[in-house]
């Protein structure tokens, strides 16, 4: 890679967890992030961080990371091959993280309903699946612009949003060096990387989008495709016809994407080169299966525009264009809003199912309100949450930048936990079946006052740690018998456990019959219902 | 007031914001945020923060805040008024603030479908409403503990939730100093104050709750109405037989007060006296027209423990309470959980509306995953928003610490900001009909490039401002036709002007006969889409 970058990324476990694997057949490898407890159980979460958090791993950005076994480049697309009836190696790796059938994975693709992002130029990456029937899946944007940040700044952010949980990340550069920043992030990413190539292709007619032409698309496309970009977005819902339909609208066209092609089709009075040249287009990206994402150029940029004839009137062509798109063995997931308020959220969901059969959507936020720049990582979230229960299958996170700036690193990391957060809170909704193990065993450990290992099991050990310890910032306080909003005089976690002292098991029969006795033993020892405080502790701060 | 407190509060008006009032016949003053626009509107906003954004506001803590006129102490509450027909000082002051018909007020109160918290010993307070049919409001807890804090700290607090947003405060001192730090709080306080008065009645035992007495506690609340609290949790349908029913949950009893009360009845094993003297409580309550806020003692503090048979037996209790407090001519409104998982949160207010006449319900959160502390303001915000949308009068916000440690400042800004976004989301969805109009504003600056108004319409408008001028520092970009995200030499907005030029008004009829004339103009004109860079600009950073 020509340009040097800056290789001061975070690396090593995350606090309490350590990598862990599960080695296929194949000789391929299944990462967990292993939370070591200590009561001696261990818990194995989902893990997306690639090797940079194993601490076994020698990390080398000049190289890139090493290639996953079992890539076989010349047998059309997962969807083709889930058709044919054939697991592949990724749908093994996928069955084997998620914890469900290898035959649920090959259905589920077979049918559309899910997809598998992995291009054929791109096997640093680690198998994954965007499908309703998985878990929710969250997306980072990265990339730098004409105004600001750099390529090094962007391989960091990459390394970073995966660290917290990033799915895929898209790297929507705009500026200088797009093709060697890309470069840079595949060769060293471990999720799957999704592109807008209108945006390359943009730079190449020094940003005048009338002069773009369908040539100088599809030779940005097939660039893309060798480096090994898994999915693209793809605005060919945008029609010449649906163009006036945004005019009165309170902020008309807000997607960069869907504002490029509406231009040219304003210039050209004639329809979109995406739309016409579709199926060169289909073709093109079934031969490294490179997935669509088709992408909601006319998405509502606030709660006045959701829902109109222009958005609904878009998603009408995706839907024609899905079919046509899996009718060249492509796979293909349809993007979403925007900004939408709760109670038109749904909607989305059932019209985007029934008319693109159910292929997978992909949603950006929506964002519940207009009101709160700087906190739209929230406003989202909610939306985010509820279209996800509904059955978004990813979402793409929204920083508290968004609407203001870029976002660096501080921004992605909370976009990223603002969207884990929604996204575990649908799996939780819907039932997933590994998705209340991890906050069972976190409330267990708040209960039962094991403080390292609420720590390991939430979605940001480092911070939750430094919280607590701006209270209580002694180390025997981490094994205190109480929390730090009551003090150690007054628990109610303490009074539980004398309940359960005297109950057991809960049931009416025993309480009943524990009752008095309980009650004369309790009177017995002084009606004492705490502990003594330990020394140690009456020594410390509190 | 004989303890001193450090004056370092926060005065003066939002950013972008001035102070406005609407007289009353009898001299109230309703307050509102003015946000003066740069295209020479405005818009008022709902305003919770009292004298201290009003730049001619003389603020004196130690003389407490100027009373309001209209307040009638000898005539009952607000409940037994609006039944006998009168619209209260109060009411017409609410009505005003919220934009609507007096009558429907007191309707509402009537019903008993919503609550005016108004102590007479409370006159500092500007009259609010909590029920169903207005605006959904926001609870901030504060309040010093055995571990940390001081009066100043408290003080100050509570001046700067309401400076954010903050409907109510509820002051849950644990500490020394409880009675000293609430007659700071309630003197200086705009908002209706709210208290836990076993909290105190337990630091009179020294923190032994088998030492409790009927008495005790009575003797505590009496001190409290005396002092103008406007409303109190009441942990009174905690049960004796309810207690076992917590002993198999994961995380047992959490709620505080619910614990104490479950101490009491264990070493007792007598029905709680709280239950057995609510005639007599309701009586004292309803002399100072101080609200009931029923408590959710058994409230689960896990997703696995929710809507368990614990909490909705406890949730039966409440609805025969409410209907004893209303006999009484005693306000009430219904606290409700905790952690509930997204599927299971609206069965929570179906339920409490069924079970509680409708009595305005009060959640805390909740909590839609246990799975982030440090950041569950956010996994709070969502199970806020969606049980606001589904009936919720209020919400009690969640911070960042929750489960770690003491909010300071940046957390209760942070927690009322969460809060202000989730109970907005839900007035939107509910259809509230201001509510919109400040999203359409705000969409509109942006989509004009005002930032500074766009700024001035936000909930945050310092941290707005902060984002965006991290990328674009200069003044000139604060007028900059185009965002700090594309940068100035490709903008959607712009493109979406240039629809709007070629289309009017976006029918279909004027679409089709402009489109020719247009796309040959736009050819005349070179193309040209984008305004050509301001001179200033170009020097600048960008």
């Amino acid at each position: 890679m020509s340009v040097s970058v800056d290789p001061s990324i975070t690396t090593g476990p995350i606090e309490g967890s350590e990598k862990a694997y599960q080695t296929l057949p194949d000789g391929a490898r299944v990462p967990f992030r292993r939370v070591n407890l200590t009561n001696g159980e261990h818990l194995d979460l989902y893990d997306t961080s690639g090797p940079y958090t194993d601490s076994h791993a020698a990390i080398d950005l000049e190289r890139g990371l090493p290639p996953r076994p079992g890539i076989v480049a010349d047998r059309g697309t997962q969807l083709q091959r889930a058709r044919a009836g054939e697991i592949t190696a990724e749908m093994a790796f996928i069955a084997v993280r998620e914890g469900v059938d290898p035959e649920l994975v090959r259905a589920e693709v077979a049918r559309g309903r899910a997809v598998i992002p992995a291009n054929h130029n791109h096997p640093e990456s680690e198998p994954m699946i965007i499908g309703k029937a998985f878990g929710v899946k969250v997306n980072a944007n990265i990339g730098n612009s004409a105004v600001t940040s750099s390529i090094g700044e962007e391989v960091d952010k990459m390394v970073w949003a995966t660290r917290w949980g990033a799915d895929t990340i898209m790297d929507l550069s705009t500026g200088k060096n797009i093709h060697e920043t890309r470069e840079w992030i595949l060769r060293n990413s471990p999720v799957p990387v999704g592109t807008v190539p209108i945006y390359q292709a943009l730079e190449k007619t020094n940003g005048d989008p009338t002069k773009l032409t369908w040539e100088l698309y599809r030779d940005t496309v097939i660039e893309q495709c060798e480096q090994g970009v898994d999915y693209m977005t793809v605005h060919a819902g945008v029609l010449l016809r649906y163009v006036p339909l945004t005019a009165n609208r309170v902020t008309g066209i807000v997607s960069r994407g869907g504002s490029i092609m509406a231009a040219w089709c304003l210039a050209h009075h004639r329809e979109s080169f995406l739309y016409t040249n579709f199926d060169e287009l289909c073709e093109i990206l079934a031969r490294y299966d490179v997935t669509f994402s088709l992408g909601d150029g006319l998405r509502p940029g606030c709660v006045a525009d959701a829902n109109d004839a222009a958005q609904f009137a878009e998603l009408r062509t995706l839907g024609e264009l899905t079919k046509i798109a899996k009718s060249h063995g492509a796979q293909v997931m349809i993007e979403g809003p925007g900004h939408v308020p709760m109670h038109k959220i749904v909607e989305n969901v059932r019209l985007e199912e029934e008319l693109c059969e159910e292929a997978p959507f992909y949603t950006l936020g929506p964002l519940a309100t207009d009101i709160a720049p700087a906190y739209d990582h929230i406003t989202s979230a909610i939306g985010a949450a509820i279209i996800a229960q509904a059955g978004t299958a990813m979402l793409c996170y929204v920083t508290p930048k968004e609407h203001l700036g870029l976002p660096d690193r501080k921004d992605v990391k909370d976009g990223v936990i603002a969207y884990k957060i929604a996204a575990h809170a649908a799996d939780l909704a819907k039932g997933h079946p590994r998705a209340q193990l991890r906050d069972d065993a976190l409330s267990r450990a708040r209960f039962e006052f094991r403080w390292h290992d609420q720590f390991a099991l939430s979605l940001d050990p480092d911070t939750a740690r430094a919280y607590h310890d701006e209270t209580l910032p002694a180390e025997p306080a981490k094994s205190a018998h109480f929390c730090s909003m009551c003090g150690p005089k007054f628990c109610s976690m303490r009074i539980t456990q004398d309940i359960r002292d005297a109950y057991g098991d809960g049931s009416a029969a025993v309480a009943q019959a524990g009752m008095d006795a309980k009650s004369a033993e309790f009177a017995q020892h002084g009606n004492q219902v705490y502990l003594p405080i330990e020394p140690t502790l009456r020594g410390s701060r509190v």
